[in-house]
């Protein structure tokens, strides 16, 4: 299948199926995809937690729940493994600490590109992902031992689908969003 | 190509055939793959300036140089075309800006998501690409008409690669970047 093909069909899972099980070797997959991703200055700021024990899986579950118990995700505990990408300190060149003031500048966005790159290699495994970006900082020190100060950019939902219905991708027309050698 | 081998083969170009133009037909493409991203909310927070023409380029090459002349693209003129991503302001649920009181929260993983997928459809049409993060977001105002507050998070280059030559990537082993059910 051709990338593009492959960006119009992939798409959010928000119903998985529970019986269903990611075995360790699909996981690792999916992390060598983020792994392998590039970064600014190859600083490579990440680190990926793979949560697939059901004790650890509980405790993911209950760190997407915020204040008043609102989540992103009311569907987690069918899931059946997490990813956490953690945001970490990035080397960079003495060129983008004198420009930025800000070592980790391009951090979130190569976080992005790693998250997104373990998607399409979960999607060529038959796998559904969702990224999840509501999380208790607190509760992840807690539970997972991740540093103070290490923030947990986003939570990678994997497993397998409970529905493969097809869904409407909605995304602003070119004509909105794409503009030629000028803003407009 | 599976995805994990097109993982291993990308690389970012740092030398580009100035006689090689990309056609609009291909820069559309790689738009595409950056429209039908996915994002935080579906906010989709961001605006693609295609920058093609001499005149454009020229101010381009300009903005990606910063205090004393330095920049990160010393290369830059051989570049047949450019994409800026504009962050723009992201619309996003009352839970996100409950948690975290910031509309702009997942945005810049969300443009580093779009890039990279820029990259990957760039790299199956047989394009070289580099993502230049050192910007001088005022010549980008003043050059494109960005509106003051909107940030040029990226500029991707675009190109064919003059030299095809494989390069090792060099990436921290999996042991360092990867840990099971808790901090490792």
């Amino acid at each position: 299948m051709d990338f593009l093909e492959m960006m119009r069909q992939r798409k959010s899972c928000r119903s998985f199926d529970p019986e269903k099980q990611v075995s360790r070797e699909d996981l690792l997959k999916i992390v060598e995809a983020g792994r392998l991703s590039p970064s600014g200055c190859n600083s490579q700021p990440w680190k990926f937690i793979v949560i697939d024990s059901a004790e650890a899986k509980e405790k993911l579950c209950d760190a997407i729940v915020v204040e008043n118990g609102a989540t992103g995700a009311p569907w987690r505990h069918q899931v059946s493994a997490f990813i956490i990408l953690v945001e970490q300190e990035a080397k960079v060149m003495p060129l983008v600490l004198k420009h930025y003031q800000d070592s980790q500048r391009f951090a979130p966005g190569d976080i992005g590109a790693a998250c997104m790159n373990m998607c399409h290699e979960a999607f060529t495994l038959g796998l559904g992902t969702c990224m999840i970006g509501v999380i208790d900082q607190e509760k992840m020190e807690k539970y997972f031992g991740i540093p103070h100060g290490c923030e947990a950019r986003v939570v990678l939902a994997v497993g397998y689908a409970a529905d493969n219905s097809p869904v409407k991708k909605i995304r602003k027309p070119l004509e909105e969003v794409c503009c030629f050698n000028e803003w407009a």
